[in-house]
C-alpha cells in the first residue's frame, strides 16, 4: 500500500507471539491525522501485563508493539488538537509528556459515567495490531502517534524518566483503586502482591493517612523492598494461608482489616483478603487481569459482614491526574526511582524481557 | 427467682424450636431498667426471617419470642430516657411508635462507623433468649420492653398499622440497600426476589428515578403483584437461567443492567444478577441471611467490567428514618396495605405461621 509519509523512519520491536523473538523493524512514520500528536518515545517501563503477554499468560492481538508505560517528547501537534493537557496546561513541541493508556470517544455512555477506559471506539496503546501505516502505538518503538481523545499530562521538571514512565499504568491504576476505596484515613490496609502496583499502593495509602499497612507477597525480596514504601508489617504467603489469616488478625488492634487491595491476581491472595476483612470492610481487586480460577464467595458472609468487593481495570482521567500529582510530591520521598532494576536499549529488548521474567524486578526500563 | 414486678401480666408466644408448637404463656412484666420504655404491642408482621426460623432454615437462640416487625403504643418511659425519637420529636405515653430491630452501644467503633447494627452490646428484638424477668423482647407478645439505645420513630397519623409494622425490618433494610447503591436516577435496575423487600425496593427505586425496573421471581403471583409497585418488566425464573439472562439483556437499550438487588437469597438469582450487569454495574446482596452454597465469582470479570458487590445486613438509623419518610409519602401510592394477606390474633399465632408457610403471601399480620 502507498501511504503518505513524513519521510521519517522509526524503529520498533514487534511482538509476534509467545516463544518468538521480538522483531526489530523500521517503519515509515505516517503523517498525523486530525488532532493527533507525534511523540518521540524517551523511556518505557515493562509492566506486569507486558510480561504476561510475552509469556502467554494473556492473549493479545498479534503482531503488536508492546509497552504502554511510556514517557516521550512532543515532536509535532496536528492543528486540530487543542494543544492542552488534562490539567489545562499548554502543550508545545519539546514538552515531555505521558498519556492515558487508552483513547475513547468522550461522548459515549461509559465515558460520561466516568469510565472512559471502557468508552466507545476504544484504542489502547501497547495493545494494538501493527498494520501498514499504523504501527507506532506502543512504547517499544522510537515513535508513538497519539490518537485524538488521548489524555495527556506534562511531566514536571526534575521527575526522572523511569519514574514518569510508570504514571500512566501502575500509578494511575492505584490512584483509581484508592478512589474506589474512599476514605483511607485511620484505616488498616492490607495489600496483597507487592509488585509496582503494591508498593505504589502502600505509599499512596500512607500519604492518605492509613493507620496500618500490611503487605503480603510470596517473595521475601519484594516484601523487604516494600518496607521503603510505607509498609508496617510483612507477611510471606509461602505457607499455610489459614495460619496467615490468623497471624494478620492477631497483629491488628481490631482483629481485622478495613481495606484490602489485591494487586497480585492470585485467587489465594484474594481469598486471604476476604477472610481478613472487618465488618463493613472492602476488597478492591485490581491484579487479576488474566484468566484464573473462580473464587467461592459465601453470600451470607458478604451480607452479614456488610462486605464490599470492587473490581478496577485501568483508570479514568481524574485518576491519571491524581497519579501525576501524587508522584510530583512524592517520587523523591520513596525510592520509586530504584524500582527500575536495570535499563536496556530498544536493540536489547529481548534481553530486557528475559531479564524481567527471570529476575522479577519491580520494573525494567527501556531507554529509547 | 423473685423479680420485682409491675403487677402486669402479659401474654407471649414462645418458640421452642422447629416442629414444636408455639407455647402461649403469661409472664409478669418486669419494672423498667434505666432508659427503657414499656410498649404495648399493637401489630406485628411475620418477616421472611421469622418463617425461616420457624421452618429451621436458620437457627436462633431458643426459647425465644419471634416477631421483629412491630408497631406499638408507649405505656411508660423510664425517666432516664431522653423521651425523643430519632427525628428529635418528643415521645409521650400513648404515642404509636416503631423501633430499630437492634439496640447497641453508640460509642462502639462500628456504631461510630455508621454500622450500629453491628455495634457492641448488640441486642436484637425478636431474636433473644426468653429468660426469667426478660421475656418481652419480641413482637409475638402483648408487651415489648425497649432497651436503652434503641432507635425509636413515631408513626405518622393515618398510617395503617400493617404498613407501619414493616418499617423496622423490610422497609428500613431496603432503604439501606438504596443508600449502598448510591444514585438510582436514570439507572436500569433488576430486582431478584419479589417478596416484601423486593416490592418495597421496586417502589423506592421508582421514586428515586430509576429508568427501568425488572423483577425476577419464581412465583407468577408475586411477579404480578409487583407490577403495582412500579416494576416495568417481569421475568419468571422457573426455567433456564442462561435464557433468562439473554432475555433481560435483549429488553434493555444498553443490553445490560446498572444495578441489581438480590432480595431472594437464591444463589442462582445472585448469579443471574452478576451475569446481567453492565460495565461499572453494582450488585447489592440482601436476601441470603441463611446458609447457602458459595457462588463461583470470576475475578477477571469483576475487574474488567469494574463490577461492585455489596452485602447489607439490617440497617443504620439513617436508613430507618428514610424508611419512615418514604412510607409516610408513599404508603397510599402503592398497595402496601394489601401486602398483609391475612390477619390473626396472638392466640392464632400457630395458624398464622402455617398459613404463611403454606401460602407464601408477602406478609401475614398479628393484630395484638
Amino acid at each position: 500500500m502507498n501511504q503518505p509519509t513524513t519521510g521519517l523512519l522509526g524503529q520498533l520491536a514487534i511482538f509476534h507471539g509467545t516463544g518468538q523473538e521480538l522483531e526489530l523493524a523500521r517503519h515509515a512514520v505516517p503523517p498525523l491525522q486530525p488532532a493527533e500528536l507525534l511523540i518521540r518515545n524517551l523511556y518505557t517501563t515493562l509492566c506486569g501485563s507486558d510480561l504476561h503477554t510475552y509469556c502467554g499468560l494473556r492473549q493479545e492481538t498479534c503482531p503488536t508493539v508492546l509497552g504502554h508505560e511510556i514517557v516521550g517528547v512532543i515532536q509535532a501537534i496536528d492543528p486540530a488538537h487543542p494543544a492542552l493537557d488534562l490539567n489545562g496546561d499548554n502543550l508545545t513541541v519539546g514538552d515531555i509528556i505521558t498519556w492515558s493508556i487508552f483513547s475513547s470517544n468522550p461522548d459515549s455512555p461509559n465515558s460520561i459515567a466516568g469510565i472512559p477506559q471502557k468508552g466507545n471506539e476504544l484504542f489502547k496503546y501497547g495493545h494494538a495490531l501493527v498494520q501498514d501505516g499504523d504501527a507506532f502505538h506502543g512504547g517499544l518503538a522510537e515513535y508513538c502517534i497519539l490518537k485524538a481523545n488521548t489524555g495527556i499530562l506534562r511531566i514536571p521538571e526534575g521527575m526522572p524518566l523511569p519514574v514518569a514512565a510508570t504514571i500512566n499504568c501502575s500509578v494511575a491504576t492505584v490512584a483509581g483503586a484508592l478512589r474506589m476505596a474512599g476514605n483511607i484515613k485511620g484505616k488498616s490496609v492490607l495489600i496483597t502482591g507487592m509488585g509496582h502496583l503494591g508498593i505504589t499502593c502502600a505509599a499512596m495509602c500512607r500519604k492518605a493517612g492509613a493507620e496500618w499497612i500490611g503487605a503480603v507477597d510470596i517473595s521475601i525480596e519484594r516484601l523487604e523492598d516494600s518496607l521503603h514504601f510505607g509498609v508496617d508489617k510483612l507477611y510471606n504467603s509461602r505457607g499455610d494461608y489459614s495460619l496467615l489469616v490468623q497471624e494478620i488478625k492477631t497483629d491488628l488492634p481490631r482483629k481485622a482489616v478495613d481495606l484490602v487491595f489485591d494487586m497480585s491476581g492470585s485467587p489465594e491472595a484474594m481469598e486471604l483478603g476476604l477472610e481478613t476483612l472487618a465488618i463493613g470492610g472492602m476488597a478492591v481487586w485490581v491484579g487479576a487481569v488474566f484468566k484464573s480460577r473462580c473464587l467461592p464467595v459465601n453470600p451470607e458472609k458478604i451480607i452479614r459482614n456488610l462486605l464490599t468487593i470492587k473490581g478496577l481495570h485501568n483508570y479514568n482521567y481524574d485518576d491519571f491526574r491524581n497519579a501525576l500529582s501524587f508522584l510530583k510530591e512524592n517520587w523523591y520521598r520513596y525510592p520509586f526511582e530504584k524500582a527500575v532494576a536495570k535499563e536496556f536499549s530498544l536493540q536489547e529488548v529481548e534481553q530486557a524481557f528475559q531479564f524481567a521474567v527471570k529476575n522479577k524486578p519491580l520494573r525494567v526500563g527501556i531507554r529509547l
